[in-house]
């Protein structure tokens, strides 16, 4: 029972760096055994893992209760209430989840390259784990098991940093997945929860805990991840932004431009991957605009727009510099009629994220381009924005987007939480002088 | 002539942050222009360049003689007077590698995974430029050649800081490569030579020059790495050290064990995929250690050796602790007879610095266990350590290799300078609530 160690070091030891220097040792320590786990072992681990959250389920709904009411006394909002709350239903979700990650293909021992040499050497480029990955979240409990579960399958140990708001919650099913670890014959140390709601804790993980985290993934809101950017002395898979434009450029068929725009606005605001900038072609101009705004505005959406856009409906408003940089994650979007594909492109690489981007044509030469020269970490033709998501990309899941250009970018799944290295195969070949 | 505006500036300016972050944001907006050359505007850059170093060899010549000059002066080593002296041959092999880098395949552009999900969306990961690589360099002036070429071809913008020692005659270098760049209609200032030996600049590149900066690659020698590695803010591609060992595994064949272990530690001593200890497995100790050790000492390598060793030769010296951590450089090599493929990868886990390993066996069971096991960027069966270098994995030319477990690991050729995005390619698709 690792977690419940863990508290009671804590109560003894009362010193935090020497704390988190051990989970950190621990974390390095089981990397090995769990580069060396076969997919199978891996998969029985999180199977067993998913058994024991559904095991747990009434427990893990009373430490949630505790959480809960704790948060609501706090007086935090009712979007953190509602992200921390669980019942059977979302409990059954998590351990569901984790079971699919089981049955995803084995992400380590791929052979990404090989070549042979002219002196005969064999070599491979071959998968194996990352190695110690340090998953920052906040107020969703379910980030518990879905992070711990792709660290797992790549092969990877996982120290996890719950918000102070889901402590309780995290605490039960982080122990049971420790707990399905050692079932499975791994280190139940490649699973570790941060026992403790100091905040300086996350200051100590992003130090790198003496070279034990080889990543950081900070998984919540602006703030958390911008204060793990500016302080992370190790690399990081995170986005801060999704400012992501629908340019509906020359050629775009209307009906098409329409539900594309809807859907990457409308169907969730609240991702990183909603369209926040809508940009519309002179070309189409005279008849898009008008209704594509309709559309917008009668779904819900207040439309932020240059004086060509307010020129079609005087229910927008005017939109100023600051719109153009702005992710609303809301029922708001900016607009502006922009004079050819360039201009777009321009609009893009000056205010947008790097994120995810969509341009709406039926000129395959105007796409090509489009897609060849916006600098994001998805760009789409005639598909919506809101298709930035690691299972829409069929990696079965994901543990964050990253706009990074290190390493991972885009949906970060279990390929992306794994490095390679290179097996030389000789016969007795020296390099010559 | 951006060399040349650069030094005026300086003087003007006398303000190094401000002259650094006029740098980075030059390599940031030579980006885009790179990124969407085609292999073939690269290559007549690349061919431009090595054409514009052979036209300027006498001047090169010139300003390196000043360089050395001033570098007796200072009292500097034999070996970095060495390093930093070219003559009319070394200027040749300049030209002709940055010639040689013209010929490789373009990184840039590759499809490196497709998929088609079932909506219908078409999925492509492609191959796009890293951004923009800092390099930072001590006293061989051939760096600013190699790594501006590799960098170019790679489509990326390259910030390069020479060494004091070679200021004079990466100068030069560098203006025929912005030059080139111009000719061949590419952004002159897509490799910028840092136009100052104010160290303080190094620590500027080192804090990302406001996000400026996407990676940073330290060529010199451990003091530099050091310094690089605790101070960057963004990722770094480097390698500490090579403590790199020989295994001589049961089922060795002892002339092959010789062979390979003579080219590994001698061939050249002062590279780091030199080999720095030889283990040697119990089983085949009695026939092979005697042998092994008489062929090091022959060869005029000298041996620090545990018990086991030093019984076999009188010219043994003991190896203590520190021997086995310790990275020679040069004719000196730790021994030490080790029990088992298990304890021979845990020594190497312990001490390695996951560089380049090998094992020396006919048995293929424990060939495929060492090469799975043991964690370092390369691992060899039956074949030289000193095979560590891009230009013998095939990568044409390398910037360096690199023992951290982020995007690069191995040798870094124009491959690993890249980094991916995603096209996804639609019909009208939306995501379903």
């Amino acid at each position: 029972m690792p977690v419940l160690n863990l508290r009671s070091e804590l109560a003894d030891a009362d010193d935090l760096p020497a704390l988190m220097a051990r989970i950190g040792h621990r974390a390095r320590a089981a990397t090995r055994g769990m580069a060396l786990a076969s997919a199978q072992t891996k998969d029985v681990a999180l199977r067993t893992i998913a058994e024991r959250i559904r095991a747990s389920a009434a427990e893990i709904l009373r430490e949630n209760a505790r959480d809960v009411s704790a948060a609501k006394s706090a007086g935090q909002s009712n979007a953190i209430i509602d992200r921390l709350t669980l019942d059977e239903r979302r409990v059954a979700g998590i351990a569901e989840a984790v079971a699919q990650v089981g049955a995803l293909p084995d992400p380590v021992g791929r052979q990404l390259a090989a070549f042979e040499r002219p002196n005969g050497l064999m070599i491979e480029r071959i998968a194996v784990p990352l190695g110690v990955v340090g998953v920052i979240f906040e107020s969703r409990p379910n980030v518990t098991a879905d992070a711990g579960a792709l660290c797992l399958k790549a092969g990877n140990a996982a120290i996890l940093r719950a918000g102070s708001d889901s402590h309780r919650t995290a605490t039960v099913i982080a122990r049971a997945m420790s707990e399905g670890l050692a079932q499975a014959g791994l280190p139940a140390d490649a699973i570790q929860l941060v026992p403790t709601r100091d905040r300086a804790a996350v200051g100590l993980m992003l130090s790198g805990l003496d070279g034990c985290i080889d990543i950081i993934v900070p998984r919540g809101g602006r703030s958390l991840v911008e204060r793990v950017q500016a302080e992370a002395r190790v690399p990081v898979f995170a986005h801060l932004d999704g400012i992501n434009h629908v340019y509906v450029a020359e050629g775009a068929d209307l009906d098409m431009a329409r539900t594309l725009l809807l859907n990457s606005k409308m169907r969730r605001t609240g991702v990183c991957g909603a369209a926040e900038t809508l940009l519309v072609d002179k070309a189409v101009a005279e008849t898009h605009l008008k209704p594509l705004v309709a559309a917008l505005l009668e779904s819900g959406c207040a439309v932020r727009g240059d004086e060509a856009v307010r020129a079609v409906d005087p229910r927008v408003t005017a939109a100023d510099e600051a719109d153009w940089h702005t992710e609303y994650l809301d029922a708001i979007i900016s607009a502006r009629v922009i004079d050819g594909l360039d201009a777009a492109i321009e609009h893009i690489e000056t205010y947008g994220s790097h994120h995810t981007d969509c341009i709406v044509t039926e000129d395959s030469d105007a796409a090509t381009r489009f897609l060849a020269e916006v600098d994001s970490a998805i760009v789409t033709h005639n598909a919506s924005t809101q298709f930035a998501d690691g299972g829409e990309f069929g990696f079965g899941a994901e543990i964050g987007i990253a706009t990074g250009r290190m390493h991972a970018r885009g949906p970060v799944g279990v390929e992306q939480l794994t490095t390679f290295k290179y097996r030389v195969h000789g016969n007795g070949q020296t390099r010559p002088v």
